[in-house]
């Protein structure tokens, strides 16, 4: 792309204010993949170093940013990685409703977890009053501790299953859920009071893929996650893909098997309906067992569920078989289309472990046409059931990024 | 991304030739959009007037532009996009090799083609060698043709179904041509002698998705092409989806249905045994059928089999629809994943016209889990069977349009 600076000389104070600021972005963003020493960041953007030392300036004034180097001045020996995002200054807050439950995650700009809280959805009172009410209660506590602790929060993202109009904060349709035109932008808005940093709501397998694609540092990614539905997104060239109706990712409604169980959706044998949590659930035990009890906590469920695996129980060996093979035969597909650096599985199926992984990493080589998957790494999430609260507290501190000059936080 | 000369001022005299080399490709890649002006240039790169005279006027001395502004600096009234890709002046050489036919296209740097050409391949001696050896008397004679025309020919590029090594230029495998570690650049190299191009060798439905993308103008889409195999291409962002192994778009292996035909890949129920052109044809004629005739140019076929649709052949038209049904099927699943603003239907696929069209777009909106599919516009390809040629021919033009000072052509 073109820049101005770049022609016959003829300056423009405009652009190069407008440059000014996008350089200061630039380096903040590029802090956001570790440390860094002004030499690095030099070397790195190909930027003269009296110009880096005087946007960190700027970034360090703006409370975004601290500078060991500047402050080891006067001392001995060379400083490595002096420059760091300034951490517990600010923070982005994320929020996942779930079927099962509501979790809500501050993250501060390292991208460190600075609050981790979740409250389980009463399978009887799912209506959607009762649950923003819950959510609300969460958020406001949330709030209430960053600020005692003097962290800044720009904005609460929320992530919630199913077709999200980010533009209007509206969730159109959550089958899942049972939603169908929820405003939960506004309505947790109005909960939580004039006071509050702005809300805005997308999509829970997008903004899971965002998280679990900042921690895995490769270009290209595919996350398949499962809880009651099975959803995911796709990286391309470090770029998530939503799509041209923003609808991509609709991972498990793929019909791979028209004799196969009928869908919601409206299609027959949809990968949800052969992986979805549901599904291993039935197979794994009677309803009466308390593998299915849904008044427990899922993740208590799902810890009783590879216990008994691991002590040899066939019928849950036989369930963790099954689900496998048919993820393996839904994500040779998509490898076969997309060819990713890396498969990340989260969600229920992050917590089966390495019986259901090494499993599914061998039908998926079987079915990939390109020599051994084509080097594709299956993995299972190490974010598991958090990964989507992460990705909206992480979508909030994009803006930080992108315009630091408006996110500038008293230096105590 | 930064550039130097967005910093304080510390010039350096090569990043300024990098960036000027850089700025002489970007004029010259906007001209690939269509003609414009000089001011329209300056504007839709918010590059200074003087900036944009000074590359366009070395675009010109490299004979790769033409500039009528500069004529008609005498003339009266406004001129309109006058600068323009010249005509004629280089083209790029693209051959496809598919089971039933060799292709040859040339393309200028405005994207016409110059020349056209193919002939039928033999079905009983498709043993590399022999059609290697028809393809190189192709080329040959293509190159003789061009350059009695004066048209410099920057490269040949050949598109053949399968796997392919590109930085080696060898068809790793190639099921449908029988083909298995075949060294098609450099044997055909060998046939062409040390005065032709360069020849390099890619995949066929990834030159075909290059070559509709181009005319098709949008950011986003998904080809899917028919011919033996089943195959496509995925464009985001108006790039081409390469795949971390290069391995992207193995459209046609699909397994959608588990009690399906067993393919060659090893799975069952792929999506290539279900909407293949020779399940077409077994749908559509018994084994004697003239549609059936190997021996027979593949385009007439077709032409026969819509003559007999539109004359109202019940077995035609019903195959016709169990073509549409089935490609409804793979694609509402792509369409759900992806989301591209457009699918076109390239190879015999195109050829069966909109009572094809029609019964797929259907089929993909009641499949999509979007609303009116996410807007998602099914379309039939206008380029056919000649779309990975194109696609070859614009690749080789790309090296002009990244180097433009190491293609020039000289002026008559």
């Amino acid at each position: 792309m073109l820049t101005a600076g770049s022609g016959t000389g003829s300056g423009d104070a405009a652009a190069r204010g407008a440059i000014r600021r996008n350089n200061v972005s630039v380096v903040l963003r590029h802090l956001r993949r570790g440390a860094r020493s002004r030499t690095e960041i030099s070397r790195d953007l190909g930027l003269p170093n009296s110009t880096v030392s005087k946007l960190v300036g700027e970034l360090v004034e703006l409370g975004l940013v601290t500078d060991d180097e500047r402050r080891r001045a006067g001392g001995i020996g060379r400083p490595h990685q002096a420059v760091a995002l300034r951490t517990g200054a600010r923070c982005g807050l994320g929020v996942e409703i779930s079927v099962n439950y509501i979790r809500v995650i501050a993250l501060d700009l390292p991208g460190d977890v600075v609050l981790d809280d979740r409250a389980p959805v009463e399978q009887d009172r799912r209506d959607h009053h009762a649950t923003l009410d819950l959510a609300a209660d969460l958020v406001a506590a949330a709030l209430t501790a960053l600020r005692a602790t003097g962290t800044a929060v720009t904005g609460v993202t929320v992530a919630t299953p199913g077709h999200v109009d980010r533009d209007t904060g509206v969730v159109r349709l959550a089958t899942n859920l049972g939603w169908s035109g929820v405003p939960v932008a506004a309505e947790l808005a109005d909960r939580l009071g004039p006071d509050a940093p702005p809300v805005r709501v997308d999509n829970d397998a997008r903004l899971g893929t965002v998280a679990e694609h900042r921690v895995a540092h490769v270009p290209s990614l595919l996350y398949l996650t499962g809880e009651v539905g099975v959803a995911g997104g796709i990286v391309v060239d470090d770029t998530l893909v939503l799509g041209a109706a923003h609808a991509a990712g609709e991972l498990g409604h793929m019909p791979l098997d028209p004799r196969g169980a009928a869908c919601p959706c409206g299609q027959r044998g949809c990968f949800e309906t052969m992986v979805g949590l549901g599904t291993f659930l039935s197979y794994a035990a009677d309803a009466t067992d308390p593998l299915r009890d849904q008044h427990r906590d899922l993740e208590e469920r799902l810890a009783l569920g590879t216990a008994r695996a691991a002590a040899g129980d066939a019928r849950t060996i036989r369930a963790i078989d099954r689900i496998a093979a048919d993820l393996g035969l839904g994500l040779g597909l998509l490898v076969n289309v997309l060819d990713p650096a890396v498969v990340v599985l989260g969600g229920y199926f992050s917590h089966l472990g390495e019986a259901l992984l090494s499993r599914v990493r061998a039908e998926v080589t079987g079915r990939v046409l390109a020599p051994h998957a084509g080097g594709c790494d299956v993995r299972l999430s190490r974010l598991g059931f958090t990964a989507a609260a992460r990705g909206a507290a992480e979508t909030v501190l994009d803006d930080v990024f992108t315009d630091p000059a408006s996110f500038a936080v008293p230096i105590p």
